[in-house]
């Protein structure tokens, strides 16, 4: 392949099986992602339709399925009871961690296919228990990974299996934000450890870093080394504003990895070869840009070169392909498990101030 | 100050103190280092002069002293016998480090100012030794950082202190280059432990990520863990062709940092803090570009902006100007040391697969 191919011709959607059909998605959890985000990324869809907004208030599901022309707005209680259920063939599950497990009971009780947010849910036992629950009622179950349908994350890992990096050496990624800022509430939810889980800079954050490493080496992670500490009042109640790991991934892969919710905005993945360096900068929140490098030269692919492809559209085009067709997804309910592990061995390595290792 | 002040007026040698003056060096090692980048950034310098090389070959010296118009040429064993002392007031060390405590101590015993290559040993032990000895002597003794007299450095460091990053957070460092491309040889002494010490990969690159950082922040090493790794045969004899460290600073600064001898080169040198952040990117090695981000907005001062500033001429004016002018320099045997200390202990982190506290 020249290079004029490579930059010129790429298979958008390498993943896609199905020739066409229709998934109906009820959305559970209306929040600014949900609303903001979720719904306008189903509406530049090619597979999806959202049917149904599930909210803790009617007056609010009613208001914003109003809005946005769904076709029914209902309460939680509303959902576990079956409600509108054959308006819908899969849930989009984007509330608080640790109610995540509850709807996808129900979606798994009424034989709908689960996409459930990152990450999973606040511990590994309920996680755990959402994998069995899926797997009992035989309905796919996709975790929200969508780093893995962005078009600049793909072409990087094409490029990995190319041997473009000669044997990858080490990975650094990293993903701060300024969340008191963004959201200036101080008693949100990413900081009540009731609904977070373990904590909220790896949880939150730290993920994208752990689960698109994965994605892209295609190697799970052996060790672990961890510091984390708070400090703003705000974060009294959760372990990690700032966290910071040193994990040792399969073939002696060493990865360095930083996340913090109250810092200067930035996001990074970087990770070096013998041979070459790939990276993703900014890394993550839909705006990926790649940077691969060999000797003196470097190539990069800015998210506009990917005609601005919605990673969101992307992924849930992704999922609803996979239940069009039949096929399994990669980031399952094991993949999603997988980081439940990860992130709660780096806190038990923090707490412990010792090396953990991931069976 | 006004953003026009800041990028016009900057005060080039804001730590020159001499009016005046000519230090004479003796350059000690004539290894490609010494003869293409030390030689001509001495005599680009505005102090220094060199007026004696000393190599293991007789022949050597003579010819690179001809070759250069140096006054005298001269064996390691007739500087060790005090040949042409007259000649010279301070002295570069630039042999590999194990030899390092050798050549300072002649230096010391002859009353002269002792200009060291960084790691300062192969060991903490002759480190101290050469502390003590230069001590003793009461000669001074610096370490060669030369990122310290770097312009970019030295304006991150004013942004730091003006504080800039609000509070630190977290820093990662990076420095990895394909060793074995650059100097092909396979029994080289980087790779020889009883001439290189602890290992390679530390000593020779993550220093400069450990030292800068000490540098930037005024912050030293509390705890470390670390991995470390070899891989290609010609690293049979040192444990870390590749390493990683976690490393919790004075005040909960978490750094993570990777180095490696057979990889991509990239340097990066990055400080998040809760509201801004430093980027050295090319960071070491003479090329440092410096980004300056808050918020939105971002500050670039390329390598370019300075004047291409030499920093090794820098580094030999600073060592000069202190001598001329009596005035301690801040890279003493003392600051030297203490990175010593730390890589010795990364080095025991690894070895132990546990947490080791710095003293």
């Amino acid at each position: 392949m020249t290079l004029t191919d490579w930059m010129t011709n790429y298979a958008a959607r390498d993943w896609q099986q199905s020739s066409g059909g229709t998934v109906r998605y009820a959305l559970v959890g209306l929040g600014w992602w949900t609303t903001d985000v979720a719904l306008p990324a189903i509406a530049a869809s090619e597979f999806c339709e959202t049917t149904v907004l599930v909210s803790s208030s009617a007056e609010k599901a009613g208001r914003v399925a109003e809005e946005h022309d769904v076709d029914y707005g209902i309460t939680y209680d509303e959902y576990h009871e079956g409600v509108a259920a054959d308006a819908y063939d899969a849930v989009y599950i984007a509330t608080p961690n640790a109610f995540h497990l509850d709807y996808a009971e129900t979606a798994a009780k009424l034989g709908k296919g689960v996409l459930c947010e990152k990450p999973m849910e606040a511990t590994v036992e309920r996680a755990e228990q959402m994998v069995d629950v899926c797997d009992e009622a035989d309905v796919p179950l996709m975790v929200a990974y969508r780093m893995q349908t962005d078009p600049a994350v793909r072409r990087a890992r094409e490029l990995v299996e190319d041997g473009f990096l000669g044997d990858p050496v080490q990975v650094y990624g990293n993903n701060s934000q300024p969340l008191l800022e963004t959201i200036p509430n101080h008693d949100q939810w990413r900081l009540d450890p009731d609904l977070t889980g373990y904590g909220t800079s790896v949880m939150d954050l730290g993920i994208y870093s752990i689960n698109t490493t994965r994605f892209l080496l295609r190697r799970d992670f052996v060790t672990v080394e961890s510091r984390m500490s708070s400090h703003h009042e705000a974060f009294d109640s959760v372990p990690d504003e700032r966290s910071s790991f040193l994990a040792v991934l399969e073939g002696d892969v060493q990865m360095v990895c930083t996340a913090s919710q109250r810092a200067h905005a930035d996001t990074q993945l970087k990770i070096t070869g013998t041979e070459g360096q790939l990276e993703l900068r900014p890394a993550f929140h839909g705006e990926c840009t790649l940077l691969a490098s060999k000797g003196d030269v470097s190539v990069e692919l800015s998210h506009e070169s990917f005609e601005a492809v919605e990673e969101m559209t992307e992924e849930f085009d992704y999922f609803a392909d996979r239940l069009l067709s039949d096929v399994p997804v990669y980031p399952d309910g094991a993949h999603g498990l997988a980081d439940m592990r990860i992130v709660e061995a780096i806190h038990r390595a923090a707490d412990s101030e010792s090396t953990v290792t991931l069976d």
